[in-house]
């Protein structure tokens, strides 16, 4: 297997994921190999930086001469910039170069560039972004987070049939309880959308609906995929983000008060928080509904983040998702 | 003034909402009163288990028969029951014997209940409801969090201008900066309800608009009122709700784990920290908008939140909150 990482992307590229792909050497079988995208002479100094000398015995370079910075708008910036890393390892992809690709750069241009390139496995009408939100109880997949601003009900419900067979794939969870996001668990309650969207999931049999779910309930380890349009999920996704960094540090800031004598073992359990709710650790969301395996890390991901993305890609392959989405979404057609 | 207290309406009614009314003595003004409005020997019971002897001093007792459970729906329920709490309520207040409406029963029925009685201000479109979210920066207003679930352009204009007005009379906010909550800070980011708001607003001198802001703004002390649709804004509230709980939970956890010896002391931080995250400090949320003056509380509320509640309605009415609604909701009318 070959998996592209965009070397380009990122905040702190290519450092961190030149580091990444040096890092994930331990998760490769024999013949592996992961290639990077990009500058080549930016990414062949930040090698020799790092000084691993025998580097080329798991990672190639790939030129690219152009890249997307992260506030250049998707389509046009595309257009703009044929030979940019994102486009030339799309198309990597396409041609079989690449069997998995991996960017921590402009979701939007990565998002488009893989719609354009790979295009969607059959069956699939939108591709949506599933992101594993950690909580105390268990893994609760999030989709769509903003591949899909605007959704029809069948776009639902088949987030609802891609995330369940990702869960099932990456973190062993077997016929998945999924929830579609709403304002109350009633019937009656929600937008038309919703309404719609109800109907749609009751009926279908490849889904384990378990009915509306509220914000909290992505909190209380009822519900392993919560299902929802892009607009919501994007919303939901960077107040989570925003709001767990805000209310350890008020936790962490109460407890030192009370224990000023303890500050190293405050700051040390704090480090450990941190961790559990890192995105870094989660190793990025798929593309899912994509003709290929396309992971989006966080801009600012580090090398943990791109090594964790190259485990997700090889388990995704392994685990045969897409082959699986194919099946699933095939008989939604007919239905 | 006098201020009604929906005394069926919450998960502990009518106990904490008679403690509550108790509680709420030292808020009043000379000749003020609040009235509990419910069935009368369910509230009279409650009051000689208090063992308050004086309470006559500044509360009254309105019967009425019937009352709405939380999951009753709301239209149907008080054509059902025309002397339930919620509707004898709302019906004194238009008939000038209240002059402020609290209950921590079922939204739905009361925002309903407050359309059909009290009706809507002059100019006004729609009724939101504000909540203010605590944060460790500042307290932020969200505003509509699930009054009006599918809203138009002008809807959201007119939150912005209504939820400014309440922060400054509230919380001392002056010129609020008012972000429209939205997937990124550019123009073309966004859904159409979106993109049209955010002309409508940038054209209107009446509100002080930052521009579009992102879920983690919220946290960030950037922005004073956030503007969204229902649905989005419910979400969002519930999600906040869920996730201080569960990340406080498990920060406590893992100080526990590494001062296994200090576990009196870590409680003791953890009950301030529940507080600075908990609803009931915060007094309910208004339903802004409607002519008259309708506070809106958690379901869960403690008597410390109705006497919130009650110095909010207090707050609203001295701060000429409708009447300042009524003059600039006039000129978007105009615009």
């Amino acid at each position: 297997m070959r998996i592209g990482i965009d070397a380009m992307g990122g905040d702190h590229a290519p450092v961190e994921e030149v580091r990444g792909a040096l890092a994930a050497r331990e998760l490769l079988a024999p013949g592996d190999r992961v290639v990077l995208v990009g500058q080549e002479d930016a990414i062949r100094a930040q090698l020799k930086t790092e000084g691993v000398a025998d580097w080329d015995q798991w990672v190639d370079v790939r030129h690219a001469s152009q890249f997307i910075t992260m506030n250049e708008h998707p389509v046009t910036s595309l257009r703009a910039k044929p030979d940019s890393s994102l486009a030339v390892m799309t198309k990597m992809h396409r041609d079989g170069e690449l069997q998995a690709c991996i960017s921590a750069g402009n979701t939007g241009a990565f998002v488009a560039a893989a719609q354009m390139n790979l295009r969607r496995l059959p069956g699939v009408h939108r591709p949506g972004i599933a992101v594993i939100v950690p909580t105390s109880h268990n893994p609760v997949a999030v989709c769509d987070v903003g591949a899909n601003i605007q959704c029809r009900p069948l776009h639902l419900l088949q987030y609802g049939i891609m995330a369940s067979i990702y869960m099932d794939a990456i973190c062993s969870v077997k016929n998945a309880r999924v929830g579609l996001l709403s304002v109350g668990e009633e019937d009656a309650k929600g937008n038309e959308l919703v309404k719609a969207t109800r109907q749609l999931m009751k009926a279908d049999r490849g889904v384990n609906f378990i009915g509306n779910v509220e914000g909290r309930d992505v909190f209380r380890g009822t519900v392993d995929v919560v299902v929802c349009e892009g607009f919501v999920g994007n919303v939901v996704l960077k107040l989570i983000e925003g709001m767990a960094a805000g209310v350890i540090k008020s936790v962490l800031k109460e407890i030192a008060m009370v224990m000023p004598d303890h500050l190293d073992k405050i700051k040390a359990a704090g480090a450990g928080l941190a961790k559990k709710f890192d995105f870094n650790e989660y190793g990025g969301a798929p593309l899912l509904g994509v003709a290929g395996i396309c992971i989006i890390c966080h801009g600012a991901s580090d090398f943990r983040a791109i090594k964790n993305a190259v485990r997700v890609a090889g388990d995704f392959s392994r685990r045969q998702v897409n082959e699986q989405i194919t099946e699933l979404c095939k008989s939604t057609e007919e239905a």
